[in-house]
């Protein structure tokens, strides 16, 4: 029979677990720092809840079937939701409440280069004020992420009120209208600018207008971009505010009007976050505010801010940089034949004492066991039977080949202070 | 409108999440010590692969469903089977190979008290020998992990085949009926004996037959039992070997011939862990070698065996003896209006030599900050505008109500020591 898993799926394994573990606990060390407490969002949730800003052409874009009770469910497609439905659902929680996960989720997309139908995120969100305080707590927590991780990323910051007023200046009405041109903004990620105008004008847009709009989303730079942005359109409060606060915070902000978020429950401050030297592979994560989502869930009290990271992406930046996780080295217990419940005692005791050990259930030759014990340890114990009579136990250092024969108090000193 | 999440499904809150990473980072470590490596199977499976081992009737117990090009797939019921497909399906991987996995599945179980639709389980394999070592390895790697979580628990073991032999003894023939035989001593743990006499009647066994079954599966006790099981059926040299491994290893394990695991891919030794102070809750975790799945996998050159636990009946272990995670204390910095950035400039600092800490985002009230910080925080650091001018932060004790104005480095050097 031939043995494999659907299409986009895969098996997490060994070597990349280890990246995703290194990430995950950077991630955790973080939270700590600055406050969010780590909770994970239902895997499953109710269709209609995921259409509420995704409106029902997201059925094709996730994995959406009928439980056996008949009743339309799916997987979700990000943690945000999740936890904005788990928030707004429940009264009396204290406020603001700051929430992180690190989980995974599905996608019913093409798969692509380090683009998989089941992937994992990153994700902090912090419910209840409205405040740009909140904002600039989510980003300084994105930037503290990748500098623990050994990316130091550039955060590039948008506003859609921004973009949006400044269309709806340019005589387009219809909302529908408006997001449809603040998508062809976030299509330029992917497509030339050509490519983008030549679509929307067989849609029926102008041409003229597409310029116009595309016009402003080419506005980026430091604090002198904001002077620029004013030939378009006023800067909001809250956005001169987030940069004030940035600045405080030792972060060097960019103003990027080409920053809108594809997802369409966003709708103030957005941001994303580029490693400037891999800018091909796209933004590495992203976010913004979505109080109108809590408004959709019936929370209008409640404003949202958070920010999230695909977990595949991070590790290939981490991957070009040369950057991986420290591998374990592990003592390896050997033993000549007959030896085996010695040498299974040996094991448990040393593990007691808080050294990572193992012993090979093959019961293969001494002399094959030390070959693969070398490929994983630096220090192999042979249980051998003239030494063991006399309490003692043979280290050997597989490096330099050098034996020493030691009981056992002697035996856990040196792997102690040695591995 | 109204928000939920589908039955059996739920979000898991920072109160849980703060029990499942306790868990969790135990597993990891035990793990690391014992030389397991972390990973996590595909989470969706093709249906097919679910079946070989569980049959058809499979599908009516967990989330089956067509994607949307048509394949029947299905959300993985355990850890186990994925893991095993996945070594199953791969050539060249080295042996010993041992995995480890702390991840959720899906059951489309009835909901009951500490059983969801959705829920963790952590998981250990080790694949390629057929070795009893390696049934040691596992059976010490439970007990090690629930001994570090404050829970000495009770190993009870069994063999399937001295089972299976003892039935056959029986008059019993055919394989299906040796199996409903089997499912009858597994039925013992939430039926009475009386129950269980009933439904086999009915389903037309001899009672005469039953009473002999279930006579075997009260055969439990330490080393005498061994003596008391040779009046049913001769042990097998596997059993006899893993017990002297065990004694070794200074665990005290019991034989249980009551034990013999629900799921129908173990094929030979199998063994549970209970609290014993808590047997009503049923067993906490449990496993047992499966080399006859290797087997339908087309590998059968390759041994296999397992332990895996359900993390939520953990937890109520834990819950129930008192024992909970450490809570975090955090730092709050206040400040009178107007000091945001001053207040935000703070935080970071303190965030960048390690000290966890938080401001309001809410720009509330001193006052109000101060009765909300002290449910969190034993110190609050103030940033007030005359201090500031002179370089001083003030330093707030919630439990004594003791102030001290320090510069910075003192108030870095108070928060280190005390928090």
């Amino acid at each position: 029979m031939k043995l494999g898993v659907p299409r986009g799926i895969r098996d997490l394994d060994p070597e990349l677990y280890e990246f995703m573990e290194f990430v995950r606990d950077e991630f955790k060390a973080a939270s700590r720092l600055f406050g969010f407490r780590l909770t994970e969002p239902a895997s499953l949730e109710f269709l209609s809840t995921l259409e509420i800003k995704g409106g029902p052409s997201i059925r094709d874009e996730i994995y959406a079937f009928k439980d056996k009770s008949g009743r339309d469910v799916a997987l979700r497609f990000d943690l945000t939701v999740g936890m904005a439905r788990y928030v707004a659902s429940r009264r009396g929680l204290p406020l603001p409440l700051k929430l992180a996960s690190f989980s995974s989720s599905w996608r019913y997309d093409e798969p692509q280069y380090g683009r998989y139908r089941w992937f994992y995120q990153w994700d902090v969100e912090i419910f209840g004020p409205k405040d740009v305080l909140a904002d600039a707590e989510v980003i300084e927590f994105t930037h503290e992420l990748h500098r623990r991780i050994g990316l130091d990323l550039k955060v590039r910051i948008g506003d859609r009120r921004m973009t949006e007023g400044y269309i709806r200046g340019l005589g387009v009405e219809e909302g529908r209208k408006v997001l449809d041109l603040m998508r062809a903004i976030d299509k330029l990620d992917k497509k030339s600018e050509s490519e983008v105008k030549e679509e929307y004008v067989a849609k029926g847009y102008e041409a003229k207008l597409l310029d116009s709009v595309l016009a402003l989303s080419k506005v980026k730079g430091g604090l002198e971009a904001i002077d620029r942005v004013r030939e378009f359109v006023e800067p909001t409060r809250e956005l001169l505010d987030l940069f004030d606060l940035l600045k405080g915070k030792g972060l060097d902000p960019i103003l990027d009007m080409g920053v809108v978020r594809g997802l369409d429950y966003y709708d103030s401050l957005v941001f994303e976050v580029f490693d400037e030297e891999e800018a091909g592979l796209g933004a590495v994560a992203g976010g913004g505010r979505y109080d109108v989502l809590m408004k959709e869930f019936g929370r209008p009290e409640l404003g949202a801010t958070g920010a999230a990271g695909g977990v595949d992406r991070l590790i290939l930046s981490l991957k070009r940089r040369g950057l991986s996780p420290k591998a374990l080295e592990t003592v390896v217990v050997a033993y000549t034949s007959g030896l085996e419940v010695e040498a299974s005692k040996l094991v448990s005791r040393l593990r007691a004492d808080g050294i990572a050990c193992e012993m090979d259930p093959f019961r293969r030759s001494l002399r094959k066991q030390l070959e693969l014990a070398s490929k994983k340890a630096r220090y192999v114990v042979i249980v051998a039977p003239r030494e063991l009579e006399e309490g003692l136990y043979v280290l050997r250092d597989m490096k330099s080949g050098e034996e020493l024969k030691l009981d056992y108090r002697n035996l856990v000193g040196a792997l102690t202070r040695n591995v």
